[in-house]
């Protein structure tokens, strides 16, 4: 089954607020097999949205709307309906009733405009809201090319979902052709985009209508969306997973979690199993890797906490980076990032410390070390001492923004592959 | 001028993405006087990708796109829009050159299909992309019912808004059919929004259908958006400042800047002129409110470093924060962060310490500490000896990430308030 989206709302255009109707409204229907095929937003203005309207009812077997079902004056949704099937509206007693006493219950009048909220489009099925005034509508139509369905629902989010649960779903879960569409995301860190094109590219072979492979791209990597829909939930399944195994003997290493998994949530996992704490040394990320780690409920069972070492001074005088390290090779190198680490973990009696140094920009880049240098410094101790010193240097963008979130995911990386590579 | 938005992506579709490109798009051209008239979502699929391409640009005097733009086999706008409009696609020397030293800079070899990155439709103007490899795409075409403008914008945020800014904008403000719309937007901070409804509530009396306020709330404080339309801009203009003049009277020690100010720009700006520096101390935020002062190009002119102190063996050793003071009133109180505050400023050598304890939850919260406690610590030095010790106790939400934003925002706001109340 195709269904169309037609969101409308002035505020949705001039994005004073973000279409979260259309997200949660294409995970529900994706969720039950409904194949999304194109989503539309209009204002709040009649002729647009008959435009609208108009090409989606021919378009796609399924069409919901959402919005303009209020009683203010821009609420037009319902007229136009009415106006578009040739549908008069007319007055439900039940609902006049339920209206009236919705005013009742709060000692107030009721408005004579609010009496449009009782109407319905002949024809129509109304479906119940359980949270507000603003009744839903059904239309189920059978036509030579099958039936057309067409859900009418209001804008407020709490109501949208409710009814769509309750009188939505239910209806469509009757009809019979429901494709079963499966999706996995495999999280890929480390590995650029065009790397990983190269490593598996070769897999669009396996590609058709009915299994997709997606790139999207993060701050926190590439995330590989595999998806498969068919009548047979089987089949799909097992198209899922043999692409995944493909996938995971080709770039296994570089996986680090699926769905809505994050690399600081995989890191602590693993910190925790190992027993292992963590001390940060910062300079370029300024304290987002300590942010990100501590933005894991738990996360003091591992992080013991952090210095933020932007300037030299406190390399030397909190750290114990030498001066003399400082001098022979920069801020930001190597031999820097690991004395940084080491003094992390020693200082603040942590199993491991890491570190960053680095060129977030836009000033301070030269040529040996231009904006998007990134030394990352990784220490490990055993009783005391410490027994693995390691470090990468990187090159990444030339934003300073983008950049402070991908030094501190490629740190994150770091510990992840310490302990699994 | 009226435009059209086209949002490329499946991921879009099936709500794994919200799409807050179109959001953010929509209030970016609002801003400047274009009227959003429609929003069309379609997944990667090129027939769907070119009707709807057909449309807008039959509908609309301007067009943008966003996604589809990358080196993987999914990424197919560009060649659609080569095909649609006749105009076959041509290897753009300088972006080859920057393709290449994009992957030379990284130590690797160019994969060959990347350089499709590097072609340009016949006729088409590039739109240089600041922080990725995606070319963005403009095209202004004259005909007999005036000019068609068409933007190709990658589908990554930060890439899609850096072109927008530096390549759409400036185009877009060049043309002279721009409706007048006065936006000016006044940041508050360290206010709730029911306490600025009661002080200026009563504004509503000034409002009509062309002036409006509008109150949207942030991490970072209450947004308040003013908005003045009509023929004539001097008296949009006019209405607007004295609009701004009554909220500054009656909020103004609120008012932390204006448009796109951060309160981690205005906060540096003050820090600067007092020839001040900073030191962190932090637990709760766990670098957050390092991470937010180093995401200002120059922070290091006054952010000197911090101690994220997460465990409390790293409030002593490395802050000096006594033993007998965490002892008798626990980690979250506000001798604790006093203390922290002035080991930051000390140990680190900075003019002020700021720190932060608090229970950021889901757990950790008791009766007397519930979830959302935060004690914000000052201190002040002069001349080695601290002058100004200070802190203030807040209750904030149940939300641990949220939290922790609002957390590092309140310990900004507090360096604002020492500084100018």
């Amino acid at each position: 089954m195709k269904a169309h989206l037609l969101t409308i709302g002035d505020e949705l255009l001039i994005g004073q607020t973000t279409n979260t109707n259309a997200t949660w409204l294409g995970e529900a229907l994706s969720r039950i097999g409904v194949h999304v095929e194109r989503s539309v937003t209009v204002g709040d203005d009649a002729d647009a949205i008959t435009r609208e309207l108009d090409r989606s009812y021919e378009e796609a077997q399924l069409v919901i709307t959402t919005g303009g079902l209020g009683p203010t004056h821009d609420d037009v949704t319902k007229s136009i309906v009415s106006e578009y099937f040739d549908a008069p509206l007319e007055t439900d007693d039940e609902l006049l009733e339920r209206v009236r006493q919705y005013y009742e219950r709060r000692g107030r009048e009721m408005p004579p405009e609010v009496a449009d909220l009782a109407t319905v489009p002949r024809g129509f099925e109304k479906l119940e809201n359980k949270v507000g005034t603003a009744v839903g509508l059904w239309y189920a139509e059978s036509g030579d090319d099958g039936e057309r369905l067409l859900a009418v629902l209001p804008g407020v989010p709490d109501e949208m979902r409710s009814i769509y649960d309750n009188g939505v779903e239910p209806r469509l879960s009757e009809r019979a052709d429901l494709q079963d569409l499966v999706h996995k995301t495999l999280l890929t860190t480390g590995v650029p985009e065009s790397s990983l094109q190269q490593k598996i590219g070769d897999l669009s072979d396996w590609l058709d209508g009915e299994l997709k492979l997606a790139y999207l791209p993060s701050t926190s990597g590439v995330r590989l969306r595999l998806t498969a829909m068919g009548r047979d939930r089987d089949v799909a399944e097992r198209r899922i997973e043999a692409l995944e195994e493909e996938l995971r003997d080709r770039i296994g290493k570089y996986i680090f979690g699926t769905g809505k998994d994050t690399l600081e949530g995989v890191v602590g996992d693993l910190l925790r199993e190992h027993e292992w704490t963590v001390a940060t040394a910062e300079s370029a990320t300024g304290g987002l890797i300590g942010h990100r780690l501590t933005s894991i409920a738990g996360s003091s069972d591992y992080f013991v906490g952090g210095v933020i070492s932007y300037a030299n001074e406190v390399k030397i005088n909190t750290l114990g980076v030498s001066a003399s390290t400082l001098k022979a090779h920069g801020a930001v190198s190597q031999p820097v990032a690991e004395e940084m680490a080491a003094g992390a973990a020693t200082k603040l009696g942590a199993t491991i410390g890491i570190s960053t140094s680095g060129i977030a920009g836009p000033g301070g880049g030269t040529e040996e070390k231009p904006v998007g240098t990134l030394c990352v410094g990784f220490a490990r101790r055993e009783d005391g001492k410490v027994v693995d010193l390691d470090s990468v240097r990187l090159q990444l963008t030339n934003d300073r923004v983008l950049n402070k979130e991908l030094f501190a995911t490629s740190a994150l990386e770091m510990i992840r592959r310490k302990i699994l590579w």
